[in-house]
């Protein structure tokens, strides 16, 4: 069933009755689907739960009953942001996608010393972004959006690292990573919030993994192979996932 | 430092020599990359070996002498092949890049029911998703390419899954796959092969499940995101290869 995010519409659970006037959803619902009344579709307002409901109404707005509410338990039990060093538009957008099918919380953009893209390149896709996470959550079925920050200077990442239970920094050489350093903390991360920085494609300076070790990021290695800026993330956030939600851990 | 899998040339540890001739990789070496007499570079002939060169001519051709030859161990221990249902080019193409990454051993297209792509379509990008493959392959430092299969039709498929020792299918449908089974099999894996079906963008088909379920594959759900089809084969050879290579099994 097709599902939609819906933002400043009126749900009123109590009398049963929804209204859809953003011209995306409207037009996405008409036009693209070319649903009718007596259609059904599920909203959701990004507050964990998911609204069944049937068109009555449609044209240039739709009116609907809500048939059922019921909670979304789709997200992780443990919560990973995923800081990552700039890197150009369609890498970002990529990993974007494939990170909300992965159920990562938030996806924070750092601009780095090796970051050979600028910052101010990011603000305008804003728009975009919102989409490509809007429809990417409607097609993964999560009950909410990933969120996205504006990209933060590396001081501020440490910054608001302390706010955070679990800190990690993905670094390919052996020699300052531990391979297998993931692995004793697999099963603590349950109803915790994790950080988790990838670096950009130039990767991570050796100053910058002084700092970050400074303040209680812990270096881990990925394995043998070489991953790029855009694998890295979506094999962490398999592994935290998967260990969360259907490893061994995972009572 | 640069690393390139050679073929059809020259590499003779004995004797200390090697000669590249192969127009791909002359181009790359000097005109790309602008190397000189006195660089030095890695050669590779999928043998699991990796020999450290240094140049001493270079024209059309390139002459080497052999440094140093060691051991490529950058594959993982456990052999897993990738099906895919036959999905769209720019999607199979991104899979391709990200499982070299991560250690697959060979991607086998295949012709499913709800496949929206044309077979002949395929057949037509071979030389392409040869570059592809070697590109990664260097990148991701690993000792030996991934393979890569014809597409196969379903009964081909099935045929060939008798090699196999473990075969699993991803299937979102809870009621018919366990998103806790494949945690059964992770410590036992290693050394193993392993084939893992991912279907197309339209998914599987009941009937295709139940032939496959017939012929031992066993169904395993990704948990409660639903992923798409180029999503789904990273998820599942993370896990994998996490668990043979970092994880807790692997001693």
């Amino acid at each position: 069933m097709q599902r939609y995010f819906v933002f400043n519409n009126l749900i009123n659970y109590e009398s049963k009755i929804a209204f859809i006037s953003d011209k995306e959803n409207v037009h996405h619902i008409r036009d693209v689907m070319r649903m009718k009344k007596g259609d059904e579709i599920i909203l959701l307002e990004n507050d964990g739960y998911e609204y069944l409901c049937e068109i009555v109404d449609i044209s240039s707005s739709i009116s609907l009953n809500i048939i059922e509410r019921k909670e979304n338990d789709n997200e992780l039990n443990v919560w990973v942001d995923i800081a990552h060093g700039l890197v150009r538009r369609e890498k970002k957008e990529e990993t974007l996608r494939r990170l909300v099918e992965l159920g990562c919380h938030k996806y924070i953009p750092v601009l780095m010393e090796r970051s050979i893209v600028r910052i101010d390149k990011y603000k305008e896709n804003e728009e975009r972004i919102k989409t490509i996470i809007k429809e990417c959550s409607e097609q993964a079925e999560r009950g909410k959006l990933m969120e996205y920050s504006n990209p933060l200077s590396f001081k501020e990442l440490i910054d608001i690292s302390k706010e955070y239970d679990y800190l990690f920094v993905c670094y390919e050489d052996s020699g300052r990573s531990n391979e297998k350093a993931l692995n004793n903390y697999l099963g603590k991360l349950n109803n915790k919030k994790v950080l988790v920085l990838v670096g950009p494609e130039g990767g991570i300076s050796e100053q910058e993994l002084d700092i970050l070790i400074h303040n209680s990021f812990i270096p881990i290695g990925l394995g043998k192979r070489i991953l790029r800026t855009e694998t890295a993330p979506l094999f962490v956030m398999s592994i935290l996932g998967y260990h969360a939600e259907v490893g061994d851990n995972n009572e």
